[in-house]
């Protein structure tokens, strides 16, 4: 049904930054299990932590002091697997595209490590005075690119198509 | 920027349900315009109050007496422009594809008649009693079906490329 | 058990603005109730329609361009019965003081006629360029006042202690 | 302006529970600041990880295995100072009230050691399979006064009108 193959936490290279949360009763809808919108809160949140503890650059210094919109161009999510109250998830952030003014990130739930939702996220870059695209500050296109050579193989690897590089990671 | 062409709510045929709805400040966000997740909340609302008045099916009698999950198995959604407190929103639902036990629906938001948002969400019929897909129940199909047919042009008609059958309507 | 003597619809008077909208599923908990947070935000969502709607102050405009702020020093609810999904709410709002800077209304919602909810929302005026407290605009308090003269009893009614007005509806 | 008289958290017993999250992006509504039900949704939250991590009984095993409610008959919060996206609050938890079928709990928030929030929540217990209120489980009232002898000062102390009994701490 999934339309995505399931990743298994345990083969994440470690440079991947992940996060654990348990699933909370304001979360889950009257079927038990999580509300699907709320993933995308959850989601989102997830992204705010990982900007500030994995690229060293705070959600809220972006958005609050420098103004700078990290809106969304585009969402969406697949669920392999329902989540219930008192399930715990893992999910990790994966940096897929670094563009002019965009960014696309794709984020992994993992429950009892396998990959439950798969989401991805595509941001753009606006000043919040005019609400217009900028470029993609260059702080912030130095953190995505460190942190997915974090994760990716060596240049040197034998290896001709690294397995976790942005072009060999399940879209 | 946007994934998709704007439509624009004047070239939506008649007996496409549509409602409409102001952006309210417990929307917004930080940034002053709908916060994304909030979108699939809002449009998550649309889909429901659409079983009821549109399909005849009220939502919580489906989900609630009959105990028929009508969860997502996918979302997305692609943003042309963002949606301000007070704005005013008209969001119309499209059936694209009825499959055994699935339904693929795309939901249109317009602002001042210009299609700002585009979501798509795919349902997956399931009994609440054990959680396993169920094939869609056959009032649903119908009712489906029949809100199809109010919208796609008769069989009749000159053109062999209906413009808003399901095979036509943007993806 | 509830902390207060339900109301009844019908008893309320003509000139107390109300509204009407479902419980939708995204509102509800697993305990298929209306999840309590929810609650403050949908009444939250009835203040800002009733600005516009009763008032003829739209929230956004207040909010956004005068950049008045509306937050609030002191919420509150009590609950005497649930409500569950596709249950209609009637909701009707009081005004109860009018302070300098501060507005205290009370927020009543009804299921079948009877009232299941009651919240109390003390709202304090700021300026959100310096969040700084700031007197009431004037017509904004006019506006209160013109509401609150269209549901209380007039001047020369027999009664001394009017049914209706600030100091007699219940706290 | 604020209803009650700001504790310090380093006046705060030991004893006491208490986490600490960031204030994050999608809980801040256009005034910058965190949307006031989404404080009571974030007090849900931590209540319900308070439920598992000081009383030992995890809240979805009570919601969801044993079927009891705790649903709330009266919340209420008042606020002393706004909290932005960025902050970082510690949360605390403090048993008033132990009824038959009752627990009126406390939530005080501090920023910067200061205490900008305080709610109050009162819990009843019912059967999730009829809805009827039910005594309070013997485990669930033996470990929530188990949580409150862990703080008020012992039997035996000099001071008559123990500091943190529930007598004593700020109504």
């Amino acid at each position: 049904m999934a339309r995505f193959e399931s990743l298994t936490l345990s083969e994440l290279p470690n440079g991947i930054w992940r996060t654990r949360f348990p699933v909370r009763f304001g979360s889950c809808d009257p079927a038990g299990i999580v509300y699907t919108p709320e993933y995308l809160n959850l989601f989102n949140g997830v992204i705010e932590d990982w900007y500030g503890d994995a690229l060293g650059l705070p959600y809220h210094e972006l958005v609050g002091t420098r103004r700078t919109g990290l809106g969304y161009a585009h969402v969406s999510a697949d669920f392999a697997t329902p989540s219930r109250m008192g399930d715990v998830l893992d999910v990790a952030v994966i940096v897929r595209d670094i563009g002019r003014s965009s960014v696309k990130l794709t984020v992994h739930a993992f429950k009892d490590g396998t990959e439950c939702v798969r989401a991805t996220f595509v941001t753009v870059t606006t000043s919040l005075v005019d609400h217009k695209s900028i470029a993609l500050p260059d702080d912030v296109r130095l953190a995505l690119k460190n942190y997915q050579a974090g994760y990716e193989e060596p240049a040197g690897a034998a290896s001709t198509s690294p397995r976790y590089g942005p072009s060999s990671l399940p879209a």
